[in-house]
């Protein structure tokens, strides 16, 4: 297996400013190519400092991917330190003093006289294009390494990567690309869901499988140089957690709600009380949304959900509005107003203050008014801040009502009227 | 200046899985203590990594803040690295093991075998108590260096580091702690703030002085070793930007408006077009904001504002739903049907799809009816991603809206009803 090195060049990120998130990038499409990433290091935009680090990490590694410390200013020294790293001297390359003018043409500025640091290299490297802005990259052997310098700003830095670094490593690792496949489900514990996958695992034991949990959404990554071996174990993951998965790579919980509902040709109406807004705002955020949301009530006060959802007052004096009854009324109150196929209710005690014995911090009832019936929920959440509580409760009750929506069997059990 | 490096232990990061906020929390302390931080490695659990790390760190800076690897697994592999770079033998410390023992007991579970090796220490060192978990941390000289070895688990991390180790730092550095202050503000473009700060940096050379940008809230940092100094830089910034100010040192502009709103004893109520609920999750995110916010409408559809607002359908239907007419019905029919006394409607193209020549994506109309009157405004965004856009517009109005409700005169012309 290839090894690589990552570094990353700069203060700012050394100062706690930024958090460096192209490390991160690299580290995951390293991973997808298959290449181990032996070490990741941070440096100041000291020349002696990177001269270091570049020199220490190429006994380490195959490739060295650099990000930072390829602009006009003074402080930018990486093309520097890789020509002392090499030992070779830095030389001005006419071809790529000719590009660097040719995009201040097409951006309409002049070429600022510091720019032309920008045109030199190593004398032994090669120049990395760079087709979104000033900076080429920088492709130059140390000992036994290969040092592949990008612009520390993620966009320029992605798009270079793509076209000029990540094809000589797909190469280098014997064209053999990951597979990863990332099923998402929620409704399902992370305990139970780690159990099977640990079954799993042992039948392929030369995938990587595991899961990352983001408030009571699980995602499963099923990764592997076989494609068909992963393909056959996504598949098992797929039927094992069926009624629980919304969505692969990528797709969100919401996008999944407002596709199935556009597909029918069906609407939605929202009545939020703790969640305030968070599931209409997640809706909202899906492009094509404007036909399938009708409307969202944000009924923060008693008085809302009396007037505007037309609660029955004496179920919010008998039971209170964080109640069984007081979730059936928002969501019957909310489809009926709002004339939708579907309402999606949410009452409960976020905390910090408000909690009782009875009906701690924590406590959420929710309901989801379908044509048919109105389905009745009851769920303790365990004690968060409040921001967390109302995340934990936007995912789970949308997930419930997702199923309820596009006729999966309701695994949950209804909670009474008491 | 001390020297300090950080390192961080663990696959979970070099596989992209997790971002390192650790490594980031320990950058931001170093720079309120008045620590260089030299270095950032991050290197998989391998005994000779880390013992490499360490030793070469070791070198280079007065202090090393490791986390990660002191779990009870046998991939956890800090401690015994620790005393491999020092040169001395791992002992057993049965006093580590009595609080360990205890901490179970704590937690009603019976010790496992594999958290022994928790009770081992390199023999030079000594152990940071840890009272969230069950790993003390290490504390060990190795060369000229001090190493600190806390828990991967953030947590744990910051309290450990808090109690035993920002301590020790304080006292190397002279017990001279940074001043920071924060100062956030709104409806104020970056660019002229910082020509402010450019010429308050020669006034105040030995200040750090620097501004971080979050959608349309511009955050201003002055910090130095010099107390009163940047107090008084501080001071100048709070006055430079006074009706654009908003809060101080993490306040976020729901926490102004609900604090502001709640000690007037004056209610708000929203009615959110296009930001679909963004800015009533954010203001019931506020902990009090039951005593504020009445109710919020999100109207996505015409029918919703004609029905629950209403908005008269021959504003539609001649201007528009996205018009100055229909926002400033919207706000007033939200502000009456509530009973509140302010109320903010929102009314605009997130795009992709649904922009025109004469109202691109990115325009927003939106209103704030107040007791006396309702001011009405337009704002165009420049092009952006849908659920940027929604966010822009989010603060952008929160922000006018907050400028209006507490009697700052607004600086913003308003729109004509065309």
């Amino acid at each position: 297996m290839k090894k690589c090195a990552v570094l990353s060049v700069g203060q700012e990120i050394l100062f706690g400013h930024t958090l460096d998130t192209n490390a991160s990038f690299f580290c995951n499409e390293m991973r997808l190519l298959g290449i181990e990433v032996a070490e990741m290091r941070t440096v100041n935009d000291e020349f002696v400092d990177i001269v270091k680090a570049i020199t220490e990490l190429a006994e380490v590694a195959d490739f060295i991917l650099v990000s930072g410390g390829l602009g006009p200013t003074p402080d930018d020294l990486t093309r520097q330190a890789i020509a002392e790293a090499a030992g070779v001297e830095l030389v001005l390359k006419p071809e790529l003093l000719e590009q660097i003018e040719k995009y201040f043409a097409t951006i309409n500025r002049k070429m600022g006289e510091s720019n032309k640091v920008q045109a030199m290299l190593p004398e032994t490297a090669t120049a990395l294009p760079n087709n979104c802005g000033t900076a080429p990259g920088v492709r130059c052997a140390v000992g036994s390494a290969v040092v592949f310098a990008m612009p520390g700003v993620p966009s320029e830095m992605k798009v270079m990567f793509a076209e000029s670094v990540k094809p000589e490593l797909l190469a280098e690792s014997g064209n053999v690309e990951y597979y990863l496949k990332r099923i998402h489900l929620s409704g399902m514990g992370e305990s139970y869901v780690g159990d099977y996958l640990k079954e799993l695992q042992k039948a392929y034991p030369d995938l990587e499988i595991g899961t990352t949990v983001d408030h009571y959404i699980v995602t499963v990554r099923v990764s592997g140089v076989d494609t068909a071996k992963a393909e056959e174990a996504a598949a098992l993951v797929r039927e094992a957690f069926k009624d629980f998965v919304f969505g692969e790579d990528g797709v969100t919980l919401e996008e999944a709600i407002v596709g199935y509902l556009q597909s029918k040709g069906m609407t939605l109406a929202l009545a939020e009380s703790c969640t305030g807004g968070i599931i209409a705002s997640k809706i909202v955020g899906v492009s094509g949304a404007s036909k399938v949301l009708l409307e969202g009530i944000v009924s923060y006060s008693n008085e809302s959900k009396i007037r505007t959802l037309g609660v029955d007052p004496e179920i919010i004096a008998e039971y209170g509005a964080v109640s069984a009854r007081c979730a059936k009324a928002m969501a019957e109150g909310a489809r009926s107003k709002a004339g939708a196929d579907y309402a999606l209710s949410v009452t409960g005690i976020a905390g910090p203050d408000g909690g009782t014995e009875q009906k701690p911090v924590g406590t959420v009832f929710f309901a989801v008014a379908a044509p048919d019936k109105t389905y009745v929920f009851k769920h303790v959440f365990p004690q968060s801040a409040r921001n967390i509580l109302r995340i934990f409760a936007s995912h789970y009750t949308m997930n419930i009502m997702r199923q309820i929506v596009s006729g999966i069997e309701c695994y949950r059990e209804e909670t009474p009227l008491e």
